[in-house]
């Protein structure tokens, strides 16, 4: 899966991908008004509404770019209803080929890993049968368990061609509070990504290893020292646009190829039709303002490599 | 729901919960096939097998304990139709008036561990009605990403008067491989405790905080250690039985009013009559082996309370 998002960045010229996260009020009034008409105010309603959103979002930017990472929290405050959407959305992703990064942020120990992973990437064995569930490309990782939370992701990546993208330096302001304590002089970010890269490096693809790692766009300093301390680690990095990072912060974050990075916005695409600058669009034309703002953000994610070559 | 969850302990004088953590080889055939017969060997029939399974351990063992952990792994590897299973879990856990702690492990940021808390703990809008989702009692949180993943839940929690119980040293063998990381000559996980004592001190109920942490049964010298950190918290206790960990290990994770603690069994519990121990009961009779091993663990940790006494 690692060659295929290497591939289709290569192809889209778009080392982006598109967060598919939608607060229920991001959604605009006509999409909810129509679901509610459908299912009423209920979980299913709401379910049905962000549904509608997402499918209308990826209709108008899935060939422009690799990859969408829906944010599987906000799926899951509606309950149940709310999961079904999350797994329509991953199934119509694939269906346009995209790969799907679920940000789901799971980490447990052994044999609850292992379930996690199964849930998300793998396939369960019911009796006779084998199923897969929310089907995923990549799923993001919580490293704080250590190895024994790690390995058994890693051993379903490796049965099903599949990726892991674990958390290194989160974009958050707090999140030095934790990851940034030194160690004999090391922040732990640093002591996670050195594990990342050993994890990664026995499990490659053709360029770039099946383990990536999170290192936030807020930290440029930091991801120009992880780009070394990983070199075949994709690192997906959140936190552009609305929480502060620009293209050209984020160069560093790249290897010489330009390649082994992977920028996501979610807020700036989804829910573009409220900015000002793509107000014209108005709240009826919602899909085509998404689509404009992936357009700028792949104008000034490329600019910047091309500029800095 | 800490002070439930106090008065609840000495009632039944077991500081102890049962974790729903169904696997499905624990479920006895019987069930299994009972389970196919009706959805056939789907996704659907995994999820009944496993409802079916929790309601006979519940039914068996409700009027002993406090507190149930399911373990949403267990139950998310199933898809839509095994989330349907753990909800019906939960609701029938609170029928049965048991606290339920939701072992879910979620931790992310800002607006997105605000969606998880809603989920989880809270109550959701859509339109202009508000629902509550999987309605856990309490729920596990991972702390990698600093304040910034853990407040909106706890915002969550003042409003829900609800709890969490925060990850601080888990029971796995690599629990040390980043927890363990001497900072200043202090491991990281006890500045993480240092952090869930400043977050509880702030949002007490009558005796113990809301704010809780895990600390694992497998490292009794840090469980000592801990208990003095956090003296207001409540310590979930991860690791007993199956993991290793005995009731004479673990009086120290108690203070001395004889609370602060709760241990968890799970595989030891619910799947008791798979040991040596409780094969008489049979596959046929699992519930009552539960039952059986849940007396014996109380006896275990109540018995080295009163002799620590």
């Amino acid at each position: 899966m690692i060659n295929k998002l290497v591939e289709k960045i290569k192809k889209t010229h778009a080392p982006i991908v598109v967060g598919l996260d939608p607060m229920l009020d991001y959604v605009p009034a006509q999409v909810q008004q129509a679901a509610f008409a459908e299912y009423g105010e209920t979980l299913e309603g709401a379910a049905e509404a962000i549904w509608q959103f997402n499918k209308a979002i990826v209709d108008a930017t899935y060939d422009l770019i690799p990859a969408v990472k829906p944010q599987i929290a906000m799926y899951e405050q509606f309950g149940v209803p709310g999961l079904q959407a999350f797994q329509k959305t991953v199934d119509y992703c694939h269906e346009k080929d995209l790969v799907v990064i679920g940000d789901v942020k799971r980490g447990d120990i052994g044999s609850t890993s292992a379930a996690y992973a199964t849930g998300h990437l793998g396939h369960v064995t019911v009796g006779s049968k084998s199923f897969s569930t929310f089907n995923e490309d990549f799923a993001t990782v919580n490293p704080y368990l250590g190895s024994d939370g790690i390995k058994p992701f890693i051993e379903v990546c490796k049965q099903e061609k599949k990726g892991l993208f674990i958390l290194v330096k989160t974009s958050n302001p707090s999140s030095g509070e934790f990851q940034d304590r030194l160690i004999d002089g090391k922040p732990l970010y640093e002591y996670v990504g050195e594990k990342v890269a050993e994890w990664g490096e026995d499990h490659m693809g053709d360029s770039y290893s099946y383990i990536g790692a999170v290192v936030g766009a807020t930290y440029p300093e930091i991801g120009k020292v992880m780009r070394k301390v990983m070199p075949k680690s994709f690192i997906l990095v959140p936190g552009y646009g609305a929480q502060g990072g620009k293209g050209a912060d984020l160069v560093h974050y790249f290897n010489e190829d330009g390649l082994g990075a992977i920028v996501n916005s979610s807020r700036g695409i989804i829910a573009a039709y409220k900015q000002e600058k793509y107000a014209k669009y108005g709240a009826e034309h919602f899909a085509d303002a998404s689509r404009a703002a992936v357009e700028d953000m792949i104008a000034d994610i490329d600019g910047a490599l091309q500029a800095a070559k």
